[in-house]
């Protein structure tokens, strides 16, 4: 059985959403953010503190793109994952590695210097430099979906999911009204997605069984 | 023929150790940093003016750490990539999404608001907070490295090129001081393969071949 620990709104919502389109069978552990506040006792489980955190066997992993990776290639085959003989295997790698190092990091500058440092540590010229720095690498992501329905490999893969956590987390933290006209459909396509329902009502309901209240946060 | 854009010291250092290590053949372009200011042109081969940028054939690539799981898988079978079978590919994984989404991004506002902002736009709070939160995370470097020679699967793998660079990295913006003893010794080991000098002495003569003058940059 695979472990997965989250917290609502969290990156680790890029492996739920994956385990739900794979139809793997998983357990849900919801945690209070941040878990090394308010959950010290994670620190026995994961000694970085960080979210998420996968357990499989004796397969431990942090990364939440590369979980995805994981799952999709150890748990495949699957048509989520681009074969190394397609001819989009190196976009695809590309998109799933960007989706955290390039994508995700600038918004928790955005998110942490604008909303969860106390007021005297906030700093708009950082928060700033962030979201501008967020909505110019997002330009990437207009231009491929200009004439496409995904990313790459001509279907639906794991990096629609990495790339479209992250503008999930772009409309928690305010960024989506300046999303250009082809992310702003890709995104309302993305939320249509069976699998993606199936993600955000599992990390409800976990929430509301395990008393683990919801706040915005990557 | 692979070609590689690189600005000296910075993260395409990455996939030029990578190229060394694999042995395969390649043309190693120079550019000045940033290449967005200085050389304006680089624009209408990458549009992000982003560096790495690697050309495959079809392929094109921007991401470091991505470029090396490329390399290994697209142009392999090699020993520097951890199979999807071996116990330790899910830890080879996330050693490479974590090399750059957690421990690169932080260096990059460590040295952008100590170093490469105009005086009246650094701030030593943000760069003391992630500098703070770089060497909080490689902690997990620490510990992998308590009892074996590399991360993973007990041989030398693409993680430790992805890693590898992050640790050059903060060797060259002042945080290797503050590294924990497994990860020194780690680092030095490293520095000793044959692939890493070449890498670093291709990085130089090509520098010097093509009149661009070096810089600390991530």
């Amino acid at each position: 059985m695979i472990t997965l620990y989250h917290c609502d709104g969290a990156r680790s919502f890029r492996p739920l959403w994956m385990l739900e389109e794979q139809g793997l069978p998983y357990e849900l552990k919801m945690l209070p953010f941040p878990p090394r506040v308010f959950a010290k006792e994670y620190i026995a489980i994961n000694p970085l503190g960080t979210i998420p955190f996968m357990v499989d066997g004796e397969t431990k992993m942090t990364e939440s793109s590369g979980i995805c990776h994981y799952l999709g290639t150890r748990h495949g085959p699957t048509p989520l994952v681009v074969g190394v003989d397609e001819p989009a295997y190196g976009a695809f790698l590309n998109w799933m590695y960007f989706s955290d190092a390039t994508l995700t990091f600038p918004q928790t500058l955005v998110l942490r210097y604008s909303q969860l440092e106390p007021e005297e540590r906030r700093n708009p010229q950082v928060s700033g430099d962030y979201a501008k720095w967020f909505l110019g690498r997002l330009r990437a992501v207009e231009a491929a979906t200009a004439n496409t329905e995904t990313l790459c490999a001509g279907r639906f893969t794991a990096a629609d999911i990495a790339i479209g956590y992250a503008l999930r987390l772009a409309g928690n933290i305010g960024l989506a009204k300046d999303f250009g006209p082809n992310v702003a459909a890709y995104w309302a396509r993305l939320q249509q997605r069976n699998g993606y329902k199936r993600a955000v009502a599992a990390e409800q309901q976990a929430g509301v069984d395990q008393g683990v209240k919801a706040r915005v946060r990557p």
